[in-house]
């Protein structure tokens, strides 16, 4: 998207700022050429897209509070960034704002295998926190399918689930606490290496928070011991329907896999093109993966299978060793990658009470067919988090359209009883639909806790809530 | 404790309340009759007593609604209730207060097995949400040792936990929506059957904010299918030192049993003589349960023992059948009251990093001796959450000596990187502690929250914030 060129006060404002933060950062902290600034100007929404006045990339939390301060002293608006991977547009930029990235805060704190934590700065990678304690046996749950890339920073902004949350929840079950920095420059611990504190539980409240509450720049994380072993098990299904029984019949069992993934036929051929995963072209399919150890595996298994065959599969395929189970996970993990291969595509993530998928299912292949466009569908279906693709071709045009269907499915999934999003974040992208979740009084409240954090709006500007009414609230507050 | 009674401007404000309540509400809604608000005048830390204005007993959320609103135009505190068995004077009245109290709020309002939830009117007692599903074969993780008498509204506000968290989570973890009623009467719609929506998770920081943000009067729970088995192992050893590294050991080892409670020589001959439990005359005691299908008992129970018989154990013992793993479980629950027939005590609810926990016994140890007053340990091991017990004679005056004491073990907790309450809250037994817990910053910042949702510091005053900052807050709101 081609950008306006920036107005003359702000780059005379842009020449202050830098100026002034290049007193508190070494050099090479302080980005402001446009040329640099570009990689900055969008996340993995790509469809949008703005320049930032200028790019910090601290390295402590003291140098996030000073900057900080110097922004709140300006106020100038601050876009806290991870590793850039929101796919709601989580730090997206505005013009007259500083991103604060923290992609140099990597450095692991403390780890402590008695009390099964580790403390992290905040622009490490998800996946190289299970780096860091895996050869000692233990490992970091939640798993998000862009955990080789994305920041702690972004999963606790976001709440981020995974692949495998069914069975050990999402970021918030698995955050222990976090350092704070303020938007006034001030720093806070919330919680710790202990059971919930007591007083109010801010921690609950920043994890999920989208950078509207402050930054947060290192976070004491759970660590569990890695399971002796673990099976995926492929399932193929005759219809979406049938393969939503199946999911619904599983978890009213009681039995708790680690995963249930669901993919239909538009998502299995594009993955399998892409990763060759080796999955079979059916209709339906799950991926049903159990842990433990080698009796535990046998048992639990041997109880889905007997659910899965109630339901009359085309397929039923135990990974018979590391290397299956490996690509079994690959071509699932590279789902969004391999449908990016071949179109535009917007990746939605209601998430609906489980009973509800056939439905639900249903109803997205009929708005579908209203709109013209095709909905290909992958997610977690254990907990009932969907990821449907709604697929398009931008140079045609078709971008309003695909967004106009999103919302529609975003509003059937709340009509449903399930809500707008359970991992990704409102960012941009589902703001103006947050009145369909929540009331005038719901959103009052939150805005009033967002006030108190951040009383001149200056944080993570034009997200999370309705545009109109953060506008009014920025106002309100100059 | 002797009353002195109230003032003619207090009476004179009773009575213009209280008129205005009986408007509201059925007339045996309302009661101002001294005799019958003595009931009310303190929860479970006796210690402490004071006669309210008046006590009501609304059914509904709209009758909930009304009584806040009006109080809230009257500017008259409100003091929530669920149960009254508080260990941290959660529930304890000012005498310009009204008691509000859900006892009469019991429905059951919705019943999804499907998705695995129940929705009910928070005055439901704990145990009894089990009740309205076991027969279905499902129940409701958190059990808290006062199970059978405390209500869901005071679980959610104290995030309670049990023997059983370990493996389930506290409350927190188990709480998926609540209905919230704010000071002013509006109403809220908080979470709900799905993952956590987009936007502030305001449901994270009202679960456990003790009654300070408003009025939860119904609540979403998760519900769990029943396993199919469970089996309690009974384990002495010669000192709570080796009982601790015991304990270390297995959360070490990553097997994860639902419960790991430990109780020391003084707690155990008190059990004991109370409930005829069968324990050993035994320096520790641990009782580690793991649940599942026989198979997994058997490989969890395997290993558990094999790791106690590396710390040379005095006993170690399965429960043989359903009997004696009930008398088991009767043994350690009923604790608290087998302390109680011998002794007055305070219970306190320090929790602390596993691996603390031969460093804590010790120093309890030593505080012990100094004050001259003996502590009994009950605890929930496994998850670092200790229930000093501190033993003392109050016809003697000695419970001025025992806060001291108690004081102190909580210092202690917190110092080596723990914190002042688990599951039971601050109540007003722990607020003056809460600043060697957090800084002023962080209790600012929690303050300012609760300036949101109860800008007058109506509701239960005087209780979770230091007393003076609380005051100081009361009066510039007035």
């Amino acid at each position: 998207m081609e950008m306006p060129a920036p107005s003359a006060a702000v780059l005379a404002k842009r020449d202050r700022i830098v100026e002034r933060l290049r007193k508190l950062l070494p050099a090479d902290a302080v980005i402001d050429d446009p040329a640099e600034t570009r990689a900055y100007e969008c996340d993995a929404l790509t469809a949008y897209a703005c320049s930032p006045l200028a790019v910090v990339l601290p390295s402590t939390t003291e140098e996030v509070s000073a900057i900080l301060g110097l922004c709140h002293a300006e106020q100038v608006p601050v876009v806290p960034r991870g590793a850039g991977t929101s796919l709601a547009g989580g730090s997206l930029p505005t013009e007259d704002s500083v991103i604060l990235g923290v992609a140099r805060m990597t450095e692991v704190l403390e780890t402590d295998y008695d009390n099964r934590f580790i403390r992290v700065q905040t622009g490490r990678t998800n996946l190289s926190v299970t780096g860091a304690v895996e050869e000692d046996g233990f490992f970091y749950a939640p798993d998000p399918s862009s955990q080789l890339a994305c920041a702690i920073a972004g999963n606790i902004a976001m709440n981020s689930g995974g692949a495998h949350c069914l069975k050990y929840g999402v970021t918030t079950n698995n955050l222990l606490g976090v350092t704070l920095v303020q938007m006034d420059g001030t720093v806070l611990e919330l919680g710790g290496a202990h059971l919930d504190p007591g007083g109010l539980d801010l921690l609950g409240v920043v994890c999920g928070s989208e950078g509207q509450l402050g930054v947060v720049t290192e976070a004491t994380l759970r660590i569990l011991p890695k399971p002796e072993g673990a099976r995926p098990v492929l399932m193929g299904f005759f219809s979406n329907e049938i393969a939503g029984a199946c999911v619904s019949d599983i978890i009213k069992a009681g039995v708790l896999p680690v995963a249930i993934e669901f993919m239909d036929r538009p998502c299995i051929r594009a993955c399998e093109a892409f990763a060759k995963a080796g999955y079979p072209d059916v209709e339906a399919l799950l991926i049903v993966e159990v842990e433990g150890s080698e009796t535990e595996i046998e048992e639990q298994l041997g109880l889905i299978l007997q659910i899965a065959r109630r339901h009359e599969p085309e397929v039923l395929r135990e990974a018979a060793d590391a290397d299956e189970a490996a690509r079994i996970w690959l071509g699932r993990k590279s789902a969004f990658g391999a449908m990016g291969q071949i179109n535009d595509y917007i990746c939605l993530d209601g998430t609906i009470p489980v009973s509800k998928l056939p439905e639900v299912l249903r109803g997205i292949r009929e708005l579908s067919r209203g709109y013209g466009l095709e909905v290909a569908n992958v997610f977690h279906a254990g907990d009932g988090n969907m990821h449907p693709l709604i697929l398009f071709n931008a140079n045609e045009g078709e971008l309003g359209k695909a967004e106009a269907l999103g919302a529609d499915i975003l509003t059937l999934c709340v009509e449903v009883g399930g809500c707008l999003t359970g991992e990704h974040g409102v960012g941009i992208e589902k703001r103006d639909l947050m009145s369909v979740q929540y009331t005038p009084a719901d959103l009052e409240a939150q805005m009033r806790v967002k006030d108190v954090f951040d009383p001149a709006w200056l944080l993570n500007p034009a997200k999370v809530f309705p545009l109109a009414a953060s506008a009014s609230r920025r106002i309100a507050a100059e």
